[in-house]
């Protein structure tokens, strides 16, 4: 089959790999019916060092269930499936407790332990299938609009939403989201869904921000850096409760504390490209901030957010502005880091 | 009146100062009963650069009001008061909201915008005295125990108390606490009310430590760095899911980090001695640990706290295995530092 691999900042390719096939008795086959570029696929983008084996790429994806091992009970061949951006059990305590980003027998999709290749491909093997996909009732000919939902329910909308949930909004909240990528929009779309009153986009990508104005946006601010955090401090009487954090890089994480209100809570889902940060007293212990946040566990959240997405009442799909063939997907990843493309779907 | 400065690392004086008087309308004047050493000042006796003019310490203390300005209305002229950490006006929004540690009118005693000196001293000039000063029916004649216990509330207890509460105790959780000082005990002592099952405490003075296992620790463990933890993780299979820091240096905060559940809470109270910390994918961000906790708006607990100190059912003041004059200051400080002393109190 073709799949695509990365082999070092800026070189992405779609290369022969080996047609995937059942291993375990746990796995499930699945062809890719649409699949996307995450903006977290730019970090590696651009810091990746070179290899020759490359890395596959490549966690968010819908299909169809072309075979299951023999232990699969919950998917069957002909299934239409939601692949989240992590594997897991369904069994295990944190699968349980809706943590399925910390399984004990799960991981990331290009995780070596997980031994299978990413979804920017023509077909995923699928470990521990039962704990990890999730049917949908539809079929591969649905429209265009509803894949794309569907897609984001793999990773951006679910991880928009955890940002929000860890984040505790609530009815009436006042919430700032820094980031104007697909997940700060997803973001203020579930904050939006969350009930929250007043919500700050801290965005400067106009098509984008005006897309997050859709989604429930109340006020956007272009400025970054001292300027944006006195915009924000201003609009939100001193500080934002709540602030979410979808971008994952160091100034974003600045701008959180900047304009959290004391007794309030950061909330990262941004992948963050440093593991130093300010967190003292000048920072978040003197004013009592919670930092909080993580990888989305998509999979707890996908029964909570499907309906409304079936149902045409929130099309969180909006955030695809660029659609490629599987060979293309190098242009997709160009087309996001050059900012022209919001996000870019794959259509094998 | 006498007073206590430090005017460098190790260098802590009783020396005479102005009397405080009554400055503005809303002030209180208060005669020191009982005043303490905080472990929190032991970082400024390690650190303080040489000055000549010094600083004025103490931020714990009970006392007898002998004065008020005209528009104070909750205390008068001989109240038994307790007068938290924190100086605070009780009517702006983080006040209301029980965060008086962000009072937009108060803040610490030695801050130089409030203007005032700190509680080793004969007298303190209270600023804001309808929104800091709590009133308890007791004399100065009351016991020590009782005097010591409510000595606590000043500071010490509130801390240990926000640290469970932040960290989210409740019944039957596990929690793990970092640090045998005063405040590390007392947090203990809180988990326990707020109806933790099991309490691990990490700490190796084996006096602490017993008094420990009597405010409701389970486990007792004394190893740290690698080795600790191993051992806490045992004793939670896997984790603690909250984690109380009450130490405030970087070794105590990466045990936080080496015994936290995925999922779970570490809630700092300890004033951290760093600025940076780690806090990306592979401490925090990955197992989607909260980081929470910072200056405990002590003012906020006091009436809560209060009735099973006066009743006898807690005693606090436990944490207090020295007692020295206001002229031996010094040699508290001294004691504490050497680690002779858990925490020495002051008696004017």
């Amino acid at each position: 089959m073709r799949a695509t691999y990365m082999y070092g900042a800026g070189d992405v390719r779609v290369v022969d790999a080996a047609d995937p096939k059942i291993e375990q008795p746990t796995d499930a086959l699945v062809r890719v019916v649409r699949a996307c570029v995450c903006g977290s696929d730019l970090h590696p983008y651009h810091s990746m060092p070179p290899s020759a084996e490359g890395t596959p790429m490549g966690h968010e994806f819908v299909g169809v269930v072309e075979e299951v091992g023999a232990e699969v009970t919950s998917v069957r061949a002909g299934d239409f499936v939601i692949a989240p951006f992590a594997v897991s059990c369904g069994a295990c305590e944190f699968c349980r407790a809706g943590l399925q980003t910390s399984c004990v027998r799960g991981g990331f999709w290009s995780d070596p332990g997980i031994g299978t290749a990413g979804g920017q491909a023509e077909a995923v093997r699928v470990p521990l299938a039962d704990g990890t996909l999730v049917r949908v009732p539809v079929d591969e000919g649905a429209d265009d609009a509803l894949l794309a939902s569907l897609l984001t329910l793999s990773d951006v909308y679910g991880t928009g939403w955890h940002a929000a949930v860890t984040g505790g909004v609530t009815e009436g909240s006042t919430v700032t989201v820094i980031g104007d990528g697909a997940v700060g929009l997803l973001a203020v779309l579930s904050a939006r869904q969350l009930g929250a009153e007043r919500i700050v986009l801290m965005g400067r990508h106009r098509a984008r921000t005006d897309l997050g104005r859709e989604f429930g946006a109340t006020d956007v601010v272009a400025e970054r850096g001292a300027e944006g955090i006195e915009r924000v401090r201003d609009l939100t009487a001193g500080g934002s409760a709540i602030v979410l954090e979808a971008v994952g890089h160091m100034p974003a994480y600045e701008q959180a504390v900047g304009v959290v209100r004391p007794g309030g809570v950061i909330s990262r889902v941004g992948v963050p490209q440093y593991e130093e940060a300010p967190v003292g007293f000048a920072s978040l212990f003197g004013p009592n901030v919670t930092l909080t946040g993580g990888p989305a566990p998509v999979r707890a959240y996908i029964d909570r957010l499907l309906p409304a997405v079936l149902d045409g009442t929130v099309r969180p799909g909006r955030v695809f502005d660029r659609t490629v063939s599987l060979e293309e997907t190098p242009k997709g990843y160009a087309a996001m880091d050059a900012r022209e493309a919001l996000k870019a779907m794959i259509r094998p």
